[in-house]
């Protein structure tokens, strides 16, 4: 037995309410993982949570639906590099729960680097604005009169989470990322036994003063009534097992409310390993790799670690050998310490609940690794909540079904032999629905039918091969770009995954109206809506001036038989329909015809303005269509119209500039419209001249 | 009291099970609407509902899913076509519910209509695949080896629907038509009351033989022990009343399972009048109009009738007094005839129902309108289920709750003043979240400021007024191309809405993978994947012979100072960064560059082959964005690289074509991307010519 650290005395894990840190006395006891010594109290008594859902939603609410999703991203953004400076200290509480520095790099890095993330994705995909417009216009009738589109505003309530123990950092800020963003408060409740760590975070969070007040409550402990104050604005999201969240969800309020509920639950997620993947290729080393790290990481207590592993059943001993060698690297032990590569699992209860299911697989199943008490580097066997790492052989695992539905949430994975592809992805499709699975091969073909057999009970899926291995970011790690959550089993929840993830906290409205109307109400120029041309130049008007509507009607040009003989020669681009008379007739269009980048010249022709002003580059177009072809003689106009602007962030020492896009519509002689895009211009904000 | 005609003999309702027809004998007793007289009998007494999802599954499913988006759009198509044939019988049956003439063209035309418009949206939007490719790709890593992108594939159940009386032809055909897309097999169960005209459709439907098998189940009845069946790939939709929803989504096999439930509840949607209209402006009677439309079609039976009428305090005597006026034109009586604008409720039970709401209502309002019974033209008030509309008003709506909270599904509607537009959009949200809601004002700050009031509680917002009242729809009906569902009492469900509808069956699965084996898998070209360029230039190959990644790297071009002067006088683009040296070395490049279409222009002219060839016209691009300036002397060249195919629908003596995407990447002398776009071919398909 080795000696115990000195721990820190037990803390009173405090609760975050209506702005005040709230204790009780007592409650709960939580002991350290590795030593199993008490270090700390979890209890919620006296905790008004009524109050607390309405000091959200009046508060909270109110102070965050003043700003705009840029203004929030940036908040998001300045906490994140607060909650970086403040790392060690996290650090060192979460080495507590059993975390190693590995484990931790998840956890805590993970976490804050997810705030990061959101912050770039909100100022990069969403408007400075306090609404989201989606899709394109609908035109609902003939005459244009009557369109619709759809708009997002933020729910007017709170977000509820509540947490699973094994990442108390990330686990809270990948969940209050969308909501914060989206404008809507947060109450946080993570899983009483690391609670200790969501409070220091909490606690760093608070004292940064960055979130509105009423943004973020914390409580630690039970939930007590606050399930009976719920109201239709609010949301709850749940991460845990899929027992707990079938509880939850069908409380009478959550049903009669229709509070939107989303869960994340533990799934039996699996790897593939390809028919084609010989032992000396790269990628067998890879899978062997991929297993062992999602066995020992977070000493196996991830929702989305491998507890299945598929694998041709000509490849089992290699397989099982090839692991064999690589856990015997992994170091056991005190999870503070540097060498140390395993960590315990959270506790005692959850060492015993885990040994439990371990001991239904095994009546089952073959143990092929594990069954043996590894030396430890710091940490103790007895007190503490280590289990070394096990592999299980099912031999006939499309027929026995207990290892597709048992779960034993720590160092435990099972081996399951496949006779060709089909049987693989049957194998993998019996897990009913997991958040992530790993295929491991170089061929694609493979891949695709691999991938395409899972798709379909998967959230997410990695190919893993010798081409993305440098940079993959491993089977077990959500990423904020991408969905996480998966159908079934896994709860049919959806996190993650960019602007998705923000969108549950908004509410989708259609709007039907006229085109002047909608363009009032939501700030872009539709086609159709009434315009104003003051007889100014707009792009003699800097960004703050510019009004979306502000239009300009070009003069008209004539393209000539001679443009297009120039244009030909200046391009080089002779294609048979500008330039070859004979063939041309055959055409599609029955005669020459003008490029389509020729209009698109002329046109820019046409309403650019070429002095020295605000507008300081064309930087992008968008959605050209060519409508009518233009043959030679055909006079064209322009009508170019401000359809949206987007302030940019300034930083020191910059010129103040927004980007300002602008519809363009060219039409000929006939009224007929012959091309139509959008164009992105930079636009400097006050000076009126590129102040650079 | 009038003669009662001659109605059809009792006829005994069938379910389609398994492909077969199947009749109990016996069950519910159904009635007719206007006269009482029995009419049908319904039971699926013997239906086997295990055996009917499992045959749904492997039947339906396998067969729907062999199809693509495409493919299976044009049999909707031609189900639509084919059902509009047999209109006049589905009309008939109709009248029998109630349903007048006119409310038979929101029902039986507005079904097949649906239909119409899914095929359509399918065909423009989906791609001619079996999956569809959501976002754009996500960088994972910073070297480009590791990239991500979100999959939708149809998920591998059943959809069930379990639906309302009011429109059993809608009702079945809006459900049905977003899952027949996605490749989702249906089993629907039409509420017992009117589930004779749903079977008639039914019929319809499976004597055009159009459908592939097991694609469309139908149960007469109760659904029996059908949710014991369910597994976590199938999916539920329920319309109906807001309990109901609550008892069913609650089911132990929905709750464990993770089964998608979506809820469409009755709920207490508003018109609001604006306080800018007068009673001599057109919204006023716009206003009138739609009220009176919305109380007596349908006989008020629909879930996004307005039950909540909010005026100005001021108006609700003009209101009333023109409300009345309105509704003594509207003539009641047997929903067959012509002449007769108003039909009864679907039955005495509904009715009694209602009346029973009603006299609650009562208890705390006043009545301004109701009470009488009009003289019927046709059917019978004593046997029949007619009811007067009825206007109600709650004095003091903000703080008597009563009309906000009970809902008489009939011709009742109760008038609300309010003193202030923060008042009025109060009001509004007391619904706790409705389907629909109107705002009638022809003062855009107005509609914005209500809109942005309401919008949190609403799933959708018509603004009516003077400009697009002749195009709109009307308040009540959904639209195929706009969310129909609203959040909190609405059920938080969320139908139609164009592609959303569909993706309600299909899953998501992130991917994360190397280029070229995400191109491999996605059949969609990505930046860094694998290229082949075979030597033959990809203008050569017809659509069916390019593959996605076929590459030409194109010889190089200097742009020179006489290219950007000449490009300048041929566009007549003088601004000044490409014209004025002195005004140019001041501007964001510090030099004259080249104009951005010239680059455009240029790199076409190094990758268009211009002889005649498969290649028919260039008619869109996508996504340009210039990402380095290109100054005078610097090298282009350009990468082309089919990026996706999409084989174009032939018609009748058509050439056989198919759009082909391309990947442009412009970079210069130092591998800088310059310019990078997408552009839009037509190509033709087989011929090595423009077979025009």
């Amino acid at each position: 037995m080795t000696q115990s650290p000195t721990l820190p005395r037990p803390i009173q894990v405090a609760s975050l309410i209506q702005g005040q840190w709230h204790a009780a006395t007592g409650g709960q006891e939580i002991r350290d993982a590795a030593y199993g010594q008490p270090i700390a109290y979890v209890s919620s008594e006296g905790v008004d949570f009524a109050a607390a859902l309405k000091y959200g939603r009046d508060v909270g609410g109110r102070n965050l639906r003043k700003l705009d999703f840029h203004q929030r991203a940036r908040l998001l953004r300045s906490l994140a590099a607060y909650l970086n400076e403040r790392k060690a200290e996290f650090n060192a509480l979460s080495h507590l729960t059993g975390a190693t520095r590995r484990d931790n790099l998840v956890d805590v890095d993970g976490g804050i680097g997810t705030l990061f993330s959101y912050s770039s994705m909100a100022r990069r995909d969403l408007p400075a604005q306090k609404f989201v417009l989606e899709d394109d216009i609908n035109l609902l009738g003939k005459g244009g009169s009557f369109i619709g589109r759809h708009v997002l505003v933020p729910r007017e309530g709170v977000a509820v989470h509540i947490n699973a123990f094994n990442f108390p950092v990330w686990g809270m800020l990948e969940k209050i990322a969308p909501n914060l963003i989206a404008g809507v408060p947060a109450i946080v409740k993570p899983a009483s036994q690391t609670a200790y760590v969501t409070e220091a975070v909490v606690r760093a969070i608070h004292e940064s003063g960055l979130l509105p007040e009423g943004a973020l409550q914390l409580i630690s402990g039970s939930t007590g009534d606050l399930f009976e104050h719920l109201q239709e604005q609010d949301t709850v999201t749940f991460t845990g097992s899929a027992a707990t969240a079938s509880k939850l969800k069908v409380h009478p309020n959550i049903v009669r409310r229709s509070v939107p509920f989303n869960t994340e639950a533990d799934s039996l997620n699996c790897i593939v390993l390809g028919q084609t993947v010989t032992p000396d290729a790269p990628e067998f080393a890879l899978f062997v790799r991929e297993v062992v790290n999602e066995m020992t990481s977070k000493a196996g207590q991830k929702c989305t670690a491998i507890r299945r592993v598929i694998v041709p059943r000509e490849r089992v001993e290699d397989v099982t050998q090839a692991i064999r060698e690589r856990l015997s690297g992994i170091t056991m032990g005190d999870p503070s310490r540097e060498d140390v590569r395993m960590g315990p699992l959270v506790g005692a209860s959850q060492r015993d609940d885990v040994a439990e299911v371990l001991r239904q697989l095994k009546a089952e199943s073959e143990v092929l690794i594990g069954d043996e008490r590894p030396e430890l580097l710091g940490g103790d066997w007895d007190s503490g909540a280590f289990m070394a790492p096990t592999l299980l052989l099912a031999d006939q695992p499309l027929t026995n079904h207990t290892a597709h539905e048992l779960e034993a949430f720590g160092p435990v994975a099972t081996l399951m032999p496949y006779a060709d592809l089909d049987e693989a992805a049957e194998l993998a499709r019996l897990g009913r629905g997991s958040l992530a699975a790993s295929i491991v091969t170089h061929d694609r073909p493979e891949a695709r039918e691999l991938f395409f057999g899972m798709a379909s009970t998967h959230g997410r899926i990695l190919i893993l091969n010798r081409d993305d291995a440098k940079e993959s970011t491993g089977h077990g790690s959500p990423l904020p770009q991408l969905k996480h959550g998966g159908p079934g089993r896994a709860g049919g929840g959806e996190e993650l995954g960019g602007l998705r993830a923000v969108k549950h906290y908004l509410i989708r409205t259609a709007i039907q109206a006229d085109p002047t109307t909608l363009t009032a109400i939501t700030g872009e120029y539709v086609r159709g809506a009434a315009v104003t041309d003051d007889g100014v130049h707009p792009f003699r008007k800097n960004f703050d001036e510019l009004k979306v509507g502000d239009s300009l009607l070009t003069p008209r040009r004539t393209i000539t038989e001679s443009d297009v003989s120039a244009f030909a020669g200046l391009s080089g681009d002779r294609f048979y329909a500008h330039t070859d008379e004979i063939a041309a007739k055959d055409s599609l269009f029955g005669k020459r015809v003008a490029h389509g980048y020729l209009v698109l010249a002329a046109a820019a022709g046409l309403f650019v303005d070429p002095g020295v002003g605000p507008v300081l580059a064309n930087y992008g177009l968008e959605g050209l269509r060519f409508t009518e072809p233009v043959g030679f003689g055909d006079t064209i106009r322009a009508r170019l119209t401000v359809q949206s602007k987007t302030a940019k962030e300034t930083r020191e020492g910059e010129t103040p500039t927004g980007v300002v896009k602008w519809h363009v519509d060219v039409t000929n002689q006939n009224d007929v419209l012959v091309a139509t895009y959008s164009i992105l211009t930079l636009v400097a904000r006050s000076a009126n001249g590129p102040a650079i």
